[in-house]
């Protein structure tokens, strides 16, 4: 069974984000979930977000995977803290320091896009979280995020 | 004096990019100039964009340097190759092969943000640029892209 998805944990006044912020009304809404020793996210883009014609656009994807990522960077702290993931607010909340991402192939628009995270590493408040951003199966970009989680 | 806007000079149908296509209704329509031997961009986020409060997520941030870093890769190109920017289309059209953020400090929200653009090699169709996102002069965060240009 999944666990609630991370961002509708976050505080009230960190959950504007307008990736995946609950309390942002214009926002994407992207919803990340851990899944065993993963993370997990789904997405369908809105035909607005075009790149060239029938492709999503890059600053989308990398945006999904900023937000996965800082999403998974705390998923990942709370498991590891044992801080149950059931009611908010949880006492975790990350930002990202660095962001890399790799276009494999173009992501293709119409679709339900999925990301997966695996934790890498946790260094006191530095975590680093690699991912993948697929298609029917089929990778079209990865990703790098060292996320930093903030203090209270 | 500055060029025309690159994006201005996209043939039609690879003009509907939702950061940076003149042909997208509901895009952000980011406009990259060539001035000197750099580029630059110019861009106030709406209040939706939000991450944290009184910042802007980073998503977007990531968005604006993948439109300007693809932007920047074609301008050069142009320079280099001696092609008139002066009138639409333009043979010359990138995409992201790779895009990296490092994010230096909270981008504040409601400021103009700065964008500039340095060349750092053309090998082929592969060109590297490096970049800066800034806002009143201080450097918000930094991007390195390597952009393909795409064949006719």
């Amino acid at each position: 069974m999944k666990s609630k998805a991370i961002q509708d944990l976050y505080p009230d006044h960190l959950a504007y984000c307008y990736g995946c912020g609950r309390n942002n009304k214009d926002g994407l809404h992207l919803k990340t979930y851990l899944a065993g020793d993963e993370t997990v996210a789904h997405f369908t883009p809105d035909e607005k977000f075009t790149a060239l014609p029938g492709s999503v656009y890059g600053g989308l994807v990398a945006s999904l995977l900023d937000c996965h990522g800082t999403g998974s960077a705390a998923a990942f702290v709370c498991q590891q803290e044992g801080i149950p993931m059931e009611q908010a607010p949880i006492p975790v909340r990350c930002v990202t320091a660095s962001l890399k991402v790799d276009f494999k192939a173009p992501t293709p628009m119409g679709r339900l896009l999925e990301l997966r995270g695996k934790l890498r590493s946790i260094d006191g408040r530095k975590i680093w979280v690699d991912m993948t951003l697929s298609a029917d199966g089929d990778i079209c970009a990865t990703g790098e995020i060292l996320a930093i989680r903030i203090r209270d």
